[in-house]
Parts: structure tokens; sequence; C-alpha cells
């Protein structure tokens, strides 16, 4: 993973805010967005200051968790997109996007909530995530591992598809599975769908 | 379509009432769910006396479009049941759920925004929809024009993530077309998908 430069901040003064967004992700990921910025000051073993000083808001906070996860899976697809097995690479990335996709949304919601755009702060991230995602994509259907009539324009709204059917089915795993299993076999070409159907 | 039963209304009432409804899908659906209870009665040229005699509020006349809709899925799923060709049936049964489920949504925004449960009223029909969708399953399956390995859970969650799907492609007419292909490929057994992948 590379390191994110973050303007005018020192090394010490980065690890410390690194680490503080480790932890609020933590805190997030188990006490939903409504967890507080004393919470994560408590969980940091910091004082309150020290939090404020890198994040002057909780939506601030919440703003650079999400960003951070959205920058993780860019350099996952990154990684992914040098693997010798283009297909299997394009359904890792596909299935590791949906992992992340509940706990990232509860944030946006909660940031949509609290009146903060995203679009600023997610421009740049977002380019580079379709970028990588594309990457993938031509990869595998280069090999025959995914159909060749769809673009990143479809991906990106079967990912958001696959996301809410995967929300709906929340709590049972085996419909959340099998609901998945339908749409990566659609995305497969004729010749290559699983024989779990 | 069957007539619905509503208690202790006289037959010319219900004409009316019927008739308001036809109007307000109309004007919610070309002005959205923020058209007002007066736009629709100038719309049905009558009184707005007579509309608040049906609906006395606003979020009451959005909550009875949307159940009658949900009812027109119904009776389309009750006819589609003995349709000579149970796979045609399932698909073009999927593809009605989606085509109305844009403006159905933004029904159901606008009455959660406005704190109506739609719990209460929805119980009877929702379950009458899984009934449908159901036999309109079991049925595409017994042919070997639908994968067997879904149930109904699968279905409804694929519903929900197709429909979001699509609302994501909005605007692009293509995109949203190769789209729902891939999840309805995804939904054939092996051998019957089409040969446009």
């Amino acid at each position: 993973m590379e390191t994110p430069v973050v303007k005018g901040l020192r090394a010490d003064a980065w690890r410390n805010r690194a680490r503080l967004l480790a932890v609020a992700e933590d805190v997030f990921a188990s006490r939903g967005p409504s967890a507080s910025t004393e919470d994560i000051a408590v969980a940091a073993g910091v004082g309150i200051g020290t939090v404020f000083r890198h994040f002057p808001t909780k939506e601030a906070l919440l703003e650079a968790v999400f960003v951070e996860r959205l920058q993780r899976l860019i350099d996952d697809a990154r990684q992914l997109s040098s693997a010798p097995d283009a297909g299997q690479a394009f359904f890792i990335f596909f299935r590791s996007v949906l992992d992340q996709a509940h706990s990232k949304s509860a944030i946006a919601d909660a940031l949509a909530h609290a009146g903060i755009d995203l679009k600023d702060s997610m421009a740049g991230v977002k380019e580079d995530l379709n970028a990588g995602l594309n990457a993938l994509l031509v990869r595998a259907q280069r090999v025959g591992a995914v159909r060749d009539d769809i673009g990143i324009a479809e991906l990106l709204a079967l990912l958001v598809g696959a996301a809410r059917a995967v929300d709906h089915a929340a709590g049972n795993t085996d419909v959340e599975d099998r609901t998945l299993e339908v749409i990566l076999d659609g995305l497969r070409p004729h010749s290559r769908r699983s024989t779990r159907g």
C-alpha cells in the first residue's frame, strides 16, 4: 500500500493520523457511524485534543475513513491488475468491493445526513477507482473470463446493484452467496459459467 | 384486472375513487411525488373537496397509488402464471417489475419522508406479490428456463438489486439494457443463456 501524501504533514504526525484513522474505522465498524469522537479518542488512548487537531469535526473524520477505504480498494485493484489469472483477479476484486460496500454505505449515509458533500473529496478517488476497475475488466475480457459486451458503465451499475441485492439478503449468508453467484454467472461468457446452477 | 373491494363503498363512489387514483398516478409520474393534491383535483376536473373525501391527506393518496400499482403487478403475475411459455412469462414479469420500480421507489421515498409506515397497508399486498412471483419462478424452473438453485429470497434480492442497477444507469437505455441482460443471463441455467455475450 502506498503512503498517501498529506500536504505539510511531518512523518510522525502522519503516523498519528494513520493510526487514528485505523482506530476510527474499527470503532465505526463495531458501533456504527453514530460513535462519537470521544469514543475514538478513548479507543486510541489519546486525548480528544489530538483527535481534533487532525480532524476538526466528526464529519471530517468519517470522510477521511471513507476516502481511506476507497484508497485501499484502489491499491488492491492496482496489485490485482498484474495477477497471473486475469479472470480470477476480476472476480476477487468484484467481491472485495461488495465486502466493503455495506459499512461504506453506512458511513456515506451518515455523511449525507450531516449534509457533507462527498463529491469534492471524492472526485479524484472515484476516477482512480474507475480506472482500476476498468483495467481489471479489460484484462479479464481479453482472456475470455468476462463477457465482452459490457463496459465500465455496466460494471459500475452491476456493482451498485449487487451491493443492494446482498444488502437485501442481509443476515442470510446462503441467500447472499446464491444471489451474488447469479450476478457473477451473468458476467461470465456463455462457455465459462459455474456448474452450480 | 379484478375489482378491488373497498369496504362500504358504493359502485359509483368506487368508480370515482378509481378514476382519481388513475389521474393521481399520471400526475405523480409526470411531476414527481411533490405534486400537490390541488394539482390532482385540477387534472381530474373535480373540486378539492372530492379528493379529500376519498383521500384525507396527500400521503393517503400516495399510499393508495402505491398499493394500486402493486395490485396491478399481482394481477399481471396471476395472468402470466397460466401463460403457455413459463420461461417467457417469468422474464416478462421480472422486466415489468423493474419498469415500475423507478417511479414506485420515488413514491415510497416520499412516503418514508412523510413518516408513513408502509408496512401495515402493505402486509397483505406484499404476501400476494411474493406468492405470484414464487408461482412464476417455480413454473419457469420446472421447464428448465430458470436455474434451480435459487428460491424466492434470492429472486427478491435480485429484483431489488436489478432495480438499483438500472437506476444507477438511468438516462442511458443501452447501459440499462446491457446491465439487465447480465442479471437475466445469470438467472438462466447454463444451457440456455442468450448468445449476445
